[in-house]
């Protein structure tokens, strides 16, 4: 399953709000059309944001190759800070912009735009092929966490698209059951957006890994009755002492986990770490239109003029998160100081020490 | 605002599934009709249920009223039996039809037909006048734990449409904005039913109490962020010793609200008290189809054939409980002996210790 994809000219994605229902491809041949469809969530999941917004830069880059040096940067630059701006708390979209910044500073103030364009084509490819590999490294480091079957619990969507395949907590999901230690997924359904009902079963149904959908709010009762041996999810911004921001919904099944002695778990590749924050208070949390909790199918759900707040994300607190996973190894009880010394290593381990 | 009119020949029923958008009444003039309706959830809210009820034993006995004694008895205990099985959480349904058992009981046994339905009838209507006066003692007994202005959230809907009328959990409400003592009730959506979305909030508009309505997996956030004084939910059935089974999502509330020191109430009649229960653990808890999860609308929301688990409702241990508000006063940090202390005073104060 894949829901982006970079013919070497345009940008195709699958259109993820009209899943599992009808699968529609939009064709993105400008950057502009790539943002829209970030803000418009036709493209979600960290990396897959990512991933697309790295296209968005490709995009403009190649509309731009007849422009003189000096504009075609000024050019792909604004339309960088465009694609900083569409959505705030995931960090992987600055992440892959910042990388793309850096290809196009690496040129003299003399290079062809051509060759500037060639060279952020090759950036956005490379940073595509990179997440599946690191999906695939997080997808091994995760399942080595668990010996026996186990019955996983996941909000959201990890998976293959929300990445450009395989996954971070669905990653690791996939791994136990290739490795035949999984015994069923818990799939919350993740009001409002129903990225769980949606996307995650249709995942889960294409690959014929057993689970059950259920309701956010049965999370709990399967807790109380023994039934959840783990949580695993993912993440958007995960700052300098642990704390991560996630899915709406995601705090509270980490305090659920406490309560219950649960292993709760997170997914991310480094790409999502923000070293920059001290703490999860500093990173930003978006809301979106209320209409989205009011209104489904387009019938609304409320009465007419009822007011609905609709806060897509919240913040784990780290002392709550059992492991953080990575494609470079788990980050066992993370704080401050654990957290930097994982970075000291991996860091020292990428020749960077 | 009302949900359940006796007109004196049939039981009209405001049909809750078509809420806020249709209102529809449904006019039952069987005692089949009324079993229906509880089980399709025409009409739903454990006191609701219980006067439903009463009036569908009423319907029977009024068609029944040429029947020989020992037949009207026979087909009226019939029909009190079909009844009570229509759901099997909320145990307010078994005390209603308890009550009009015990009319029919007092009877000799050459009593007419005739005479026996006419005094279920007025029984049923003391169920139903009973309630409403039941549901404003519970708002005052309630009202009076808050001194200042408070930030409620609540879960499912336990108004005057689950009830007779003014309601249990948002009769505290109700009575806390009458005192001015309310700034703002946070209204979970409740799903998969969505009561919380299409009857809380329809009940709070109506009167324009200030509401904010949320999904499930927000009520963590809001905690959070200090932005909930308290939780109050209803209850569908309580323990001897205080375990309290109510809406899916409730338990998870109340684990939510020992993290984050927040008072946990539950409001109910006495009605809803199980004292033949030991505990939680011996609640009969409903399973509903999973098509009302994987569906809305008549809508998939899910893949097709995606197997979902409803389970409609959970129970919350006693221990997690700050304190039970009932019309005959408070029980505080309930267990065995606190509420077996407060039975002995209600025994009393009723004549009946």
């Amino acid at each position: 399953m894949k829901a982006i994809e970079w013919t070497g000219s345009v940008l195709r994605l699958l259109d993820q709000r009209l899943l599992p229902h009808d699968q529609v491809w939009i064709d993105c041949d400008r950057a502009e059309a790539v943002a829209k469809a970030i803000v418009d969530m036709v493209v979600r999941g960290a990396p897959a944001i990512a991933a697309a917004a790295a296209y968005g830069v490709t995009l403009e880059a190649r509309s731009q190759t007849a422009a003189s040096p000096a504009a075609f940067r000024q050019q792909v630059e604004a339309v960088m800070q465009q694609l900083e701006q569409t959505r705030p708390t995931a960090v992987n979209l600055k992440w892959a912009l910042h990388r793309m910044k850096a290809v196009l500073q690496a040129f003299p103030a003399d290079a062809t735009a051509a060759a500037m364009a060639h060279a952020l084509e090759q950036e956005a490819n490379q940073i595509a092929s990179e997440d599946v590999a690191t999906n695939r490294a997080i997808g091994e480091v995760g399942a080595a966490l668990f010996a026996n079957p186990v019955n996983i619990l996941t909000h959201c969507n990890t998976g293959s698209l929300a990445t450009v395949g395989y996954g971070t907590a669905l990653g690791v999901i996939r791994r136990l059951h290739e490795l035949r230690r999984l015994r069923m997924v818990w799939v919350d359904e993740t009001r409002p957006y129903l990225q769980g009902a949606r996307l995650t079963a249709f995942e889960l149904s294409a690959e014929q890994i057993p689970y059950r959908l259920i309701t956010d709010n049965t999370a709990a009762y399967l807790m109380q009755q023994g039934a959840v041996d783990a949580v695993i999810v993912g993440a958007d911004r995960i700052a300098r002492n642990g704390d991560t921001a996630n899915k709406i919904g995601t705090y509270g099944l980490a305090v659920l986990c406490q309560h219950h002695h649960i292993p709760f778990y997170v997914a991310a590749p480094l790409s999502t770490f923000d070293w920059s924050l001290a703490s999860g208070q500093d990173i930003p949390i978006e809301t979106r239109n209320a209409a989205e909790v009011t209104h489904l199918f387009g019938r609304a759900l409320a009465p007419t003029g009822a007011e609905a707040l609709h806060v897509a994300f919240d913040v784990t607190p780290h002392s709550l998160i059992t492991a953080i996973i990575t494609e470079a190894g788990v980050i066992e009880q993370p704080a401050l100081a654990s957290m930097q010394a994982f970075r000291r290593r991996v860091g020292e381990a990428e020749g960077k020490g």
